[in-house]
């Protein structure tokens, strides 16, 4: 029995911890008028311990700014979110805007304001309508409840074609707790982040300081590991927030520790594949291993490589088994490997042994290239090294999107 | 008068230079019976010295590893070139196949074999029709000519949509010299190398110790300054062969050099410039200035993020002219500067100004995007560095030739 089994998949989202409310509601920011939700609100009935992950864009934007601070101090009560805009370069008025909103959220609900995280996503240079935001504000707070997620979920939505929250039961030694999570992503996906978010809570009882490497290493193996095309956003953010309302404590070192961490990595990794599989235009969803590489890094760097390739991607647009464009990619990734060593398995069907073709048969390939989901497997050598990435297909429909996007 | 009004444009090709003979021929290699040109041959009449610069990746293939070892030696006779099938990872086989080649055309011309430069574009993965090639190398010999250029320019072509070739007249101090050139590239361009041959033909009298560094100058504010998509080839190469049969000495160290160096920049530039305004799909070429960097390369790094970003050029491909996109893949290049200073222009119009929007007339943006040719300046402070990058837009016909590549 793997120790994945333990997990129950339930209801609820970010709500279906112990003490969060989470609330959706339209206030015109995606288009003055529009009856699209567009600004969430999620809150803890206490103070929860923080930890994030957030972009490595040198134009971050003003609210990640303010929210690294937050989970930098390491606790929160409230997390406010818009899409429609992402008050990116947008300067000092931009960074007023982003403290204007904690204090909208933090005055009327009696939070101290570095407790308030705020995260904006949308188009970038173009400051935020505040009276249209305040508003938001304003009509979020009274629509706060525990079945508020899936409108907290669907209020993050920007190209997503689908909204996005799971929840999943955790059986510690002392009692049960929950983790619940709600994301956004489609486009723009790539490491160090995407233009995405994953807003993580939980009823856990942890201190922030054993949360924030918990978090690094699940954000490593799952939003650092996927892309759909090769941009950075400048805005974007995990934020994971345990407030500790089961009652039930997770100690450091502990058998506890590590079943609640790897239960973190599985929402982390499902949300992560979540916004590939929902990913601008795409029709694959592809999963790329690389082993026997010196290093994890050297793997997870060939693995990239091939995922971010738009021959590889457009290859699997067009359904065609082109490894050779898979091996050129591993070539090119700045990994030195014997290339007489290389090995890839498209599917489980070899193509490419040792490094000379195996004189497949293409009809067999083609024939797995049809599938939604594809596995290619890819050896390097004997090395210790191995890492696991995903990336969808390059599609007319990814252009047409973002051909559009603004106009 | 600028310097590079010295130069004349002459017709002629890689044959305009004194003492060059080409030819291309069908081979059936692209496709058995098919009457497409998929063999070229370029010959001196005499011994030329020779440079060249290649792909870094890991899988060069045999041809290209053969053909580095010439230039290395810094001596060649000829180089045969074939499309429709690249001769990369193809192991053992592979190797010997590209030497086969050297042999055929080193044999019945009387040349050393280690002067003989073997060049192949196309499918990766597939061992060469080598019967079929051995008759092209046959029928390119007899074929042979001072305008033979034409048609070894057609042959190299793979979704090259117009052949590329040019030749200069430089005026040096001791008489005038010659620079004729010939390359392919469409999709798989970007820098260290693209799936791009560019060969360089010149009767200047020069030693290969200073031809050397000229072209790794040359390739690097060229070819290494250009992208199509984000993948690198196996297989490509420049290569230049200097005869000597004007004449013309070329010594190091004089103004003599550094007018030819100037005529070979001039010469790679444009060649460059051509593989991105054929790219694949392309309907956009846009000129991508960094200045105020630190350093050179830190402008170059900043100009390639953006010349890179799939977001930046479907926007192009969009007409859109989304200086958020811009701002944003400079920011995610990773090279430090203060958001505050960073300005950005597209086509001489100021959108963004030390990190905030200008309120320009959207209506004046789009018109520039609407343009064919597009400029972008970028300024991210005080600093010397400055870089120019050149890229297409990503279209839906890119997606369309690479997504039905082989099949």
């Amino acid at each position: 029995v793997s120790i994945e089994s333990h997990f129950k998949e339930i209801d609820g989202g970010v709500c279906a911890p112990a003490g969060f409310l989470a609330s959706g509601v339209a206030a015109g920011i995606k288009k003055p008028g529009s009856p699209k939700l567009d600004c969430a609100l999620v809150v803890s009935d206490r103070t929860a311990t923080a930890a994030g992950a957030f972009t490595k864009n040198v134009l971050k934007s003003p609210p990640t700014k303010w929210t690294e601070g937050v989970c930098i101090r390491g606790e929160a009560r409230a997390v406010f979110l818009n899409s429609g805009n992402a008050n990116a370069v947008t300067g000092t008025k931009g960074a007023e805007d982003a403290q204007r909103i904690a204090e909208c959220v933090s005055g009327p609900l009696g939070f101290p304001i570095t407790q308030v995280a705020v995260l904006s996503t949308g188009v970038i240079g173009v400051l935020l309508p505040m009276d249209r935001v305040e508003q938001g504000i304003a009509n979020c707070i009274p629509a706060l409840s525990t079945s508020g997620a899936a409108d907290a979920a669907t209020a993050i939505m920007t190209t997503d074609l689908v909204k996005k929250e799971m929840a999943l039961e955790v059986p510690l030694s002392g009692g049960t707790v929950r983790i619940g999570a709600m994301a956004k992503g489609s486009g723009m996906i790539r490491p160090d982040m995407a233009t995405m978010f994953c807003i993580i809570t939980s009823d856990a009882q942890i201190d922030a300081d054993v949360l924030k490497p918990m978090i690094r290493t699940c954000v490593e193996a799952s939003f650092n590991s996927i892309c759909v095309d090769n941009d950075m956003s400048t805005s974007d953010a995990v934020v994971c927030l345990c407030n500790g309302a089961s009652g039930v404590a997770v100690q450091p070192g502990t058998a506890d520790a590590d079943l609640f961490e790897s239960a973190l990595r599985r929402v982390c990794i499902h949300m992560a594949q979540w916004l590939v599989r929902d990913g601008e235009g795409a029709t694959k969803f592809v999963e790329i291993n690389v082993s026997g590489a010196e290093t994890d890094v050297d793997a997870k760097t060939m693995a990239r490589s091939v995922a971010e390739s738009q021959l590889c991607k457009t290859a699997f647009a067009g359904e065609d088994a082109n490894w050779g464009r898979i091996a050129c990619a591993v070539g090119y990734a700045g990994v030195g490997f014997e290339p007489e060593r290389l090995c890839v398995s498209i599917g489980g069907l070899e193509v490419l042994y040792e490094g000379l073709p195996t004189g497949y048969a293409e009809a067999e390939a083609a024939a797995i290239m049809k599938q939604h989901d594809i596995r290619i497997d890819i050896k390097v050598g004997d090395g210790p090294g191995k890492a696991t990435f995903w990336t969808s297909d390059l599609t007319h429909q990814y252009v047409s999107i973002n051909a559009d996007y603004r106009t």
